[in-house]
């Protein structure tokens, strides 16, 4: 027997209710917290076994593009999009596993930097092929779908006020 | 001076280091990730008064479709695509709030049913209330979008076999 998709019922709630100026938006909401979790899964199935997580891989990523493997907290924040304290967390964590070190900069004694060790660089290495591998190359749609996808994820940032101008 | 979408720098990176077939998947995953949690501060500010999380209000609403409130924990794991532990740790959560209690079933003692409070009751139709207004009424794109939007999502979740047959 076929089970109504959870959240087409739901959908259907909302308009039984009386709610339908807000059921779409539901959906979408809903569709996208579903989503997300798959693809969390997906990511933590490759992460785990390196003890990461998606926000500390970032990190990592992202010193690993500088030459010298190493960035002021602050442009780490900048670019990650979040709080400096959630920065600061990810960073500690890192470098409890010796996969960063934190030094305060030789020319300007009030910035702070992160820095990854050798070990660090192996790591989000292997952590990048496994994404590329294991997610990335195969996102869970056409080609086509994964542009128009981003596209409009795009077009949400940008009215969230989320991209640079 | 416009600084570079953080995203979109990120796709340009994955190019330049010959990742190219996964700089897609990549900007899909990434941009997924960013707008969950675009979305995730604006449910939040409309769930934290309440002292909910959206997954405590999901557990909630359910309750409240039904003709008596309550559902076994079992039913309430299937429709929110959570495992059971999720289920009994918000239930767990929401009865120590006074919102839900829990109670063998007087039919089948085998089974639990969570069942909203009159406060339980209250409180998720202030939550919806709030939701619906603050949220899924301006759910941050134009309405075609939104329905691209959900129907892309939808087929993710079909082929990653989220959905039932």
């Amino acid at each position: 027997m076929a089970q109504p998709d959870p959240i087409e019922e739901a959908r259907r709630q909302w308009v039984a209710h009386g709610w339908g100026a807000a059921a779409d938006g539901m959906a979408m909401v809903t569709s996208l917290t579903r989503v997300q979790q798959l693809v969390t899964e997906r990511i933590d199935a490759v992460l785990r076994p390196l003890d990461l997580t998606f926000a500390r891989y970032e990190v990592l990523r992202l010193l690993a593009f500088t030459r010298a493997g190493s960035m002021p907290m602050t442009r780490l924040g900048s670019l990650l999009q979040v709080h400096p304290t959630s920065v600061s967390s990810a960073v500690a964590r890192l470098e409890a596993q010796g996969l960063v070190e934190r030094q305060r900069d030789a020319d300007d004694r009030r910035v702070v930097r992160a820095t990854l060790t050798a070990r660090g660089r192996e790591v989000v290495e292997a952590a990048t092929d496994g994404l590329n591998r294991e997610v990335f190359e195969a996102p869970g749609l056409d080609a086509d779908d994964v542009a128009t996808l981003t596209g409009l994820l795009r077009d949400y940032r940008r009215r969230a006020g989320d991209l640079p101008d």
